[in-house]
């Protein structure tokens, strides 16, 4: 029996493919740090689990296909309160932040279309293309200049008449990239110029470390037919288990088209929305908590590489991972020897390969990604085992 | 700003599309009675409801992408338990029934190809084939006949160079069919001789009325490699909100593709898996009260119908839909005419039109489906209020 031509080419996820690594390791009673995916340790907020904990409902029923009223009246106001200003009809509730995803690249592209993305970019964006059968078209990035945006002449030097929107993650998983407000609007005017959509996911917003303001594609003006934000609470509320997220545009005709696909599946799921909705009664200071917290890690992760001879990386202004472009040729057989030889007091760590953020061939082989979302006494153990194990490594094959 | 020809073109649900005129005649006072909906007034199984109440975790984490071991463990034992005998690399964990069929188009059919279906079928069937780029080939079977299943000769007719699959739905939504062992067989030597898959979406397994035994796709012998289940728990559970389904082959090459489908978008809800794993403890009895309960409404609704002058039903054998072919034109225009004109004591009902579960054009525009979820009590109203409106329409309308 063949299986479809998409089903032998999708992409294995270069986050989660090393995992059977991790297990055979863990099944002999070594001790895994995973650096490797981006969910936090950090609690859930009580206020969320409480929802769970006080369930009223007797029974778990259906939600409306556009998303629970309180959930999306919840967003309402979570957007006002920075200064972005949309209605409850501008808002498809989504399973996690990966539907709004191919949801978006589906109502905006034909089959075999183009979106143009900046290279490393969040890998699942892979997968999703080929779900809504979309060509990534990649504009490559680097390290040695902090993954800063091309000018606008070579981002246009990239459009063809197959290109029909322009993706960005701000800021950047996995490059903690934050986009200036002058970016924005280049991309913006772009957009305008030769009538593409910009697709925005925003789900680190409140992950950055400078004191910036994240510039949202809904903020920009005369954009509201071509602005599309995909977004999740995963990681603003801990609680990447709770597939929910959403899709925001003004455009009327586009989130009418996404309902239609949205009924077809019928609903997100409805008791975590529920408990979504009462994270909007956190206050601030829970965002500025975290993003200390965070800072702490970004901080001791970003000092523990800068020592490592002949690794590259920039320091993250957002998100919470970094790009380390490592002094040897395979990042992916390093790790994969880490997970299977190294380790320190019977510990050891797995991180992301980065090949798979790439689009364009051969990029990114000697590149990682390292997701900083372990508590500070955990994140020094585990970067003591990645400097020590680089340098027994390099010994050991170079 | 254009959209994409298949956001234009993606099928508007006929399930939901009628909403607005009920939510236009409650905010007016009315009561309206859903039997558009597959919601059922079942309470969910307490056991499931005391998981989110008994909630210890502290993180609300991602689970692995093929779903939560305590989940998987506890689909084995349940098939197990109807003589099916799979393990837990046979399955993956999904976002509802959706996503399991959305899956099993992606990864058996490349973009244009096409998948065999018996109409009515399940109109979401639509959508899902427009998310992943197929053709649904409809094969008519007819109210008349109880949606017979057609000779295999009339199937081998059917098939060309671009079939990939034959997808049924067993117990039937929205026909009330309950395939024989005879049928599945001669399905599955059709899909041998034609090397096509056999996808089943069995979500109503537990719902059969006279005593048979549904046929799983997974007991067929010799069909390891072509047969495709997709389930979900919401309709056995009454949890469709808890958004948790399955695919589950014996066919690994396949299996291993999907699962490079869901790594893309993470994992199914957490605590909904952990939720449902607990069901795994209930006793036959659970689901015995119930059919008996949904039988008890499947008299009725049948007996309210065969009264009815010139209606064309079938009594259904499985799931909670019936079919009934008006004495009208269009079983549309009657389902708003009765939205927007026909109450009794203040209420009044929304269906289902079945045009939109039917792929031939013209097909199903008398016809509409009544999804029999509702206590008797409140069924015998609904039911006296779709009879009286129908005589009220006629006299109106012809």
């Amino acid at each position: 029996m063949n299986l479809s031509k998409r089903a032998i080419e999708v992409q294995e996820s270069p986050i989660r493919k090393l995992y059977p690594y991790a297990v055979k390791a863990r099944d002999k009673g070594v001790k895994i740090y995973s650096l490797n995916i981006g969910q936090p340790d950090i609690e859930t907020p009580e206020i969320m689990l409480d929802v769970f904990r006080n369930l009223q409902e007797k029974i778990v029923a259906y939600g409306p296909s556009q998303g629970l009223d309180i959930y999306r009246e919840a967003l309402v106001h979570y957007f006002q309160h920075l200064n972005i200003f949309i209605n409850e009809n501008d808002i498809i509730g989504t399973t996690g932040g990966s539907e709004a995803l191919v949801f978006a690249m589906t109502v905006t592209c034909n089959q075999g279309e183009e979106i143009l993305v900046f290279e490393p970019f969040y890998t699942n964006y892979n997968g999703f293309a080929t779900m809504a059968d979309v060509r990534l078209r990649p504009i490559t990035t680097y390290a040695e200049t902090g993954f800063a945006l091309p000018t606008r002449e070579v981002i246009e030097k990239h459009i063809t008449r197959k290109t029909r929107a322009i993706l960005i993650c701000n800021p950047g998983n996995p490059t903690g990239t934050v986009y200036t407000r002058a970016e924005m609007e280049m991309l913006a005017e772009v957009c305008k110029k030769h009538h593409l959509y910009l697709i925005s996911d925003e789900v680190y917003r409140e992950f950055v470390y400078e004191g910036e303001k994240v510039t949202s594609v809904l903020e920009l003006k005369g954009c509201e037919e071509l602005a599309i934000l995909c977004d999740s609470v995963s990681k603003r509320y801990s609680a990447c288990g709770a597939r929910v997220g959403c899709i925001v545009s003004r455009n009327k005709e586009l989130m009418a088209a996404t309902l239609k696909f949205a009924q077809a599946r019928l609903c997100a799921p409805t008791i975590d929305q529920m408990a979504i909705a009462a994270c909007i009664g956190l206050p601030d200071s829970y965002i500025a908590d975290v993003l200390a917290e965070y800072d702490k890690r970004r901080n001791l992760v970003y000092d523990a590489l800068t020592k490592v001879e002949g690794l590259v990386c920039v320091k993250p202004r957002g998100a919470f991972y970094i790009i380390a472009k490592l002094p040897i040729e395979n990042a992916e057989d390093f790790i994969i020897w880490l997970l299977e030889n190294y380790r320190v007091n019977n510990e050891t760590i797995i991180m992301a390969p980065a090949e798979g953020f790439y689009a364009t061939p051969g990029l990114g082989r000697n590149e990682l990604r390292i997701a900083y979302i372990l508590n500070t006494e955990d994140l020094t153990k585990a970067m003591h085992i990645f400097t020590t194990g680089l340098e027994e490594y390099k010994k050991v094959k170079l």
